[in-house]
C-alpha cells in the first residue's frame, strides 16, 4: 500500500462568494463545481475533479482536510482497519457523498492532523490546452502542504511507512532533533513538510506555476485587484527546495502559496539534504532577500481537530 | 513639424462580431467602444483611447488607413497646406467625428499610402495595472506597420522629411537600390517600414508584447480558441531589429504581428545598420528557424486606394 | 524490483572537442569529467554524476545506451538472472569501471535496446544555486528518450513489468495497434516513448528546461554560436504531454530535444489519453506551427547492436 | 539644440578587479576596455562603446558623472558659450581623451550636478545576437538616474529646456511644491528623476533587462555568488511608471537598479500623471511588497562637486 499524491487540501472559510472572488475570479482557479456549502476548485492542469475545497464554516481560517490518494480501494480498507485497531476514530464517506469523490476515510491521524484517504475522483477536462480561458495567474494544480507537528521525527517514521522519503531537513539548534523536514512520495522535492511545533496546523498549501513571470504574476494580480494587504512574504527564493515563491493570506486568512522551480528527485533513497539550523536560518530559508515577517512564524491555520 | 508616433491603424473587416471574438475575446486587446460599424480597440498598456480601428468594410483585407500623432494643432494645418499645395486631396475630419479622436486630415500620401494626420486623442484609463482583468495573451501596445511600396528610396526621404531615420536596410540585389528600410521617429527600431514592391500596401501591423512568454503564448492561446490555422509564421526571432515574432491572420485576413525585444535606438543620427540582399535573405531575415511560407511575400493587405 | 528513473544516455560523436564546443560551451551542460575516450556531462539541476555521455566512436550518430537507475543491489541480480534465463547476453560492468557509476549490468534488451542497470552513482554539487555560473541556455537535467520499436504493444507490457504506466498514447490508423506510447515511472509525463517502427532506434534524447524563454534561448544561442542549421524543428507545442519544445541535431547527428511545461501525473492507474491516428497527426503532434520536417521521420539514431 | 539620451554614468570605485568580479563576472556587463584607472562596460544590447565607467578613486561611493548625447558638436559649443555665459566653470574634454567619447564639456550645472555632453561616442558590436557569450543576468543597456535636487521644480523648468518632459510626478504634503518627477526625452518613461532633497545627489543607477525573468535573474546571480548582501531591495513592482525592479550595492555601495516593463510614451506633451504625496507613498512607490528599507531614502550616492 503507498499513497500515490496528495489530491486535495480543504480550508474553511467564511463566504463563499468572498472566496470565489480571490480564488476564481482573481487568481484564475477553475470552478469544477459549487455545492450549498463548498466550492470545488481546480488548477489549470489539473484533470481531477478538484484540489482545493473552500467549506463554509464558522471557524476560520481553518485547515479541515488534506486528501491522500492511495493506489487501490483495497489500500483504504487496510488504512481503516489499522486505525481503527490503533484505537483511532475513522469515519467513512461513501462514493459520491463528496462531489467528485469516490469512497473515503477521514480521521485525526496519530500526528493530530485530519486527512482522508481516496482512491477514486472524478476526471474532468484539463484546462491545459485551453489557454485562451485563463484567467488571473492561472494556478496549474496543488503542490504540497507545509505543517508543524510535535515531533519531526516521528512524522517522519509516520509517512516513511506511506513510502515517502526525506529530501531536505534542518537540526535543531543543539543538532539533537530535526526541526524541519521535506517529504516527497511523488518526483518533486516535497508533497508534505513538517516543522516542530505543536499543536498540529496548516502553515501553507502551496500551488504550482508554470515559471518565475507566473509566481511574480500572482502578486500583480492580486494588488491590482485590490489585495495588496494579502500578499504577506515574496516573491522570492527558498535556497532549501531551490524554489521561487509568495504567499498571500485569502480572506479569511488560510495561507497559500504559489510556487515555482524546485528539485526534481523521482529517488526515494538517497540521503536528504542536511542543514544545521545556523545554515537553515542563514541561508537556507531564503537565497536572498527580506526575512519572512514574524506573522510567517506566529499565525497557523489551525486543524480541525475533530470529525 | 515632426511625426510623433504611429496611433492607430484602422484594418477593414467584414463581421464586427466575429473580429471581436479573435482580437477581444481570445487575443485580448481591450474594447474601448464600439460603434455602428467600428470596433475601437487599444493595448493593456495604452492611454490613448484605441490603437486599432476594426471597421466594417465590403473589401477584406484592406488597410484603410494608419494614423500619425502629429506635434501640434498647427502641424495639421501646415500639412494640409503642404498637401494641397502639391494638389492632393485632402479630407478633414473634424474633432469628435471619428470616436475619441480630435480633427485630423486624410489623404492617400504622395506613396500612395492611406494616411491620417491628427494631434489629440482622447486619453481612457489604462490596464497597465489592472492585469487581474487582462485575458488571453494582453496585447501591450501598437509597435509598428510594415508596408510596401514602389520606390524606397522616395519613401526614406519622405519619412525623412518628418523627423524619421533609418535604423536598418537592406540592398537590392545588384546593390544599387534598397530592399527593404526599418525607420523609426519613437526610441525603438522602427514604426514603419518599407519593402521595395508596388502597389501600396501594408504587409502587417504589429503590436507590442511584454516578453517572450507572451509572444508564444499568443500561439497558444490562439490555438487553443480554434485560431491554429491563423498562425502564419513564428514564433521566431528576425536578426535584423533583434526583434522575437509571431504572425497571424484575422478572420479577414489582415494579418497582424505581436512581438518583443528589438533594438532600442534613441538616437536618429547614427549609419544605419547595413545587409547586402544576400546576407539579409540568409541571416537578417531570421536569427534561426523555418522559412517564411510563400503566403508572407504573396499575400499582402491592399491599401485603400481612395478616400 | 521497479526502475526508479532514466539515469543517463550515452551517444557517440566522432570529436570530443566538437561536442563539448556544443554542448558545454554553447547550450551550457556541465563537463562533470573526462576520460580518454568520453565527456561526462550534468545539466545544472543535477546531483547525479552525470546525465550524459559522449563516448568517441566509429560510427556517428549511434544510440550506445540508455541507464536505468534501479532500486537496489539486489534489484540488479534479479535483473541479471533474469535476462540470462532468458537467454540474453548481459555484461556485467563492475564498480567503477564507468566514471562515477557503480555497478550495472548492460545488454541488448528484448526490445532489442541498448540499455544498462545501475543502482548507485556518485552524488555531486549540484549548480541548481550556483546561477552565476551558468552558461548558454543552461538545461536543468535529462527528462526522456524516444525510440522506435516493432511492437508498441509488446514495448508497453515489457515497460509495465518495470513500473511504468501509459499516459498518453495514438493508435494505429486502423485501430487497432499502437502506434505511439508515452510511459511514464516518475511524476511526469514519460520518461520513456515508443513510435512503431523497426529497427530499435532512439528518436531523441530530451532535456529539461526551466520554462518557455530558456526553451526558445536554446534556439538564440545555438544560431548565434553558429549552429543555426543544427536547429532542425521548433520552438513548438505539442500537444499530446503538453509540451513546449526545439530539436536539434548535435554535431555527429544525434538528435537532442529542449523541453518544458508537460503534464504533471503521479498517478500510474488512470486511463491514459487516447488518440486516434488521424487526431494525433492532426492536433496531437502539434498544437500550432510548422509541420515537422521529413527529416523528423526518416533520420533516427541508430542503436548500437551489440555489447 | 536637444538632448538625444543618457549616454553614459561614470561611479567612484576603490578596486577596479572588485568591481569587475561584481559588474562583469557575475551581472554579466561587457567589458569594452580598462585603462589604468578605469573600466569601461557596456550592456549586450549597445552598440556605443560604453554606458558605465567604474573609475578608482578615493572617495566612494562617488556619482562622478553623466553624460548627456546631444544631437550635434554645434550642441556642444552652444552649450559651452551658454555655461560659461552663465558664469560656470567648464572643463573641455578632447576627442580621444576619454576611452572610445567623441569631444565633450563637463561641468557642475546648475543644479549642482556633475555632468558631461558629448555628441560621439565609438560605436562597437553589439551582444544583441551573441546571445552564446552573455553571462550572469546580462543587463541590456542604460536606462536612466534617479537623482536628488533641492527644488524639483526648477530642475524640471532646466531640463524641459533640453526637450525634456514629465512622464509622472508626485506632489509634496502640502500639495505646493513637487516632491518627485520623472522626466524622459526618449520614449521610455524616464530618463532622469528628481527627488526633492539636497545636495545633489545619485539615488540610483538603471540598468535595462529584457523581462521579469531576468530581473529575478539578477537577484538569483547575486546571492549565489555571494553578493546576497549587495541586493538592498526588491526584487518588486512599482506602481508609478509600472516597472519591476531589483536594487543592488556594489562593493563601494553605488547603487545600481535593474529594471523592466515601464511606460512606452513617445509623446513628450500630454500631461503627466500626476500623484498626491499621500497616494505616493500608498500606492505610487510600490505596487506591492515590503516596503523599502531605510537605507533606501537615507543612504544616497554623493555627487562629485567639482571638476
Amino acid at each position: 500500500m503507498s499513497i500515490v499524491k496528495l489530491g486535495y487540501v480543504e480550508l474553511a472559510v467564511s463566504d463563499l462568494d468572498r472566496s470565489k472572488a480571490f480564488y476564481v475570479d482573481t487568481l484564475g482557479f477553475i470552478e469544477t463545481t459549487r455545492s450549498d456549502d463548498a466550492l470545488y476548485l481546480r488548477g489549470v492542469n489539473d484533470f481531477d475533479h478538484h484540489c482545493l475545497v473552500l467549506r463554509q464554516g464558522e471557524v476560520v481560517p481553518q485547515w479541515n482536510e488534506i486528501g491522500w490518494r492511495v493506489d487501490s480501494e483495497a489500500a483504504i480498507d487496510q488504512l481503516q482497519a489499522r486505525f481503527q485497531g490503533d484505537g483511532l476514530q475513522v469515519k467513512e464517506c461513501p462514493d459520491g457523498q463528496e462531489s467528485g469523490l469516490g469512497r473515503c476515510i477521514r480521521l485525526i491521524d496519530p500526528l493530530g492532523q485530519p486527512v482522508a484517504f481516496y482512491h477514486r475522483m472524478e476526471q474532468v477536462e484539463t484546462y491545459a490546452r485551453k489557454s485562451h480561458l485563463w484567467r488571473g495567474a492561472a494556478p496549474r494544480r496543488l503542490d504540497h502542504v507545509a505543517t508543524t507537528t510535535a515531533d519531526v521525527k516521528v512524522a517522519q517514521a509516520y509517512y516513511e511507512g506511506f513510502g515517502f522519503h526525506t529530501s531536505e531537513y534542518a537540526e535543531t539548534q543543539d543538532g539533537e532533533d530535526v526541526f524541519l523536514a521535506f517529504m516527497h512520495v511523488t518526483s518533486h522535492d516535497h508533497d508534505i513538510a513538517f516543522v516542530k511545533k505543536a499543536p498540529a496546523s496548516l502553515q501553507h498549501a502551496s500551488f504550482w506555476m508554470g515559471n518565475v513571470h507566473d509566481v511574480v504574476r500572482v502578486a500583480d494580480v492580486a494588488a491590482d485587484a485590490g489585495y495588496k494587504d494579502a500578499i504577506e512574504f515574496g516573491p522570492g527564493r527558498h535556497k532549501a527546495t531551490n524554489s521561487f515563491f509568495v504567499y498571500l493570506f485569502d480572506p479569511d486568512d488560510n495561507r497559500v502559496e504559489f510556487y515555482t522551480d524546485g528539485t526534481w528527485i523521482p529517488d526515494r533513497d538517497l540521503p536528504p539534504v542536511r542543514w544545521t539550523f545556523d545554515q537553515y536560518i542563514a541561508e537556507g530559508r531564503l537565497a536572498w532577500g527580506d526575512k519572512a515577517p514574524e506573522s510567517f512564524r506566529s499565525q497557523l491555520i489551525p486543524g480541525k481537530s475533530s470529525l
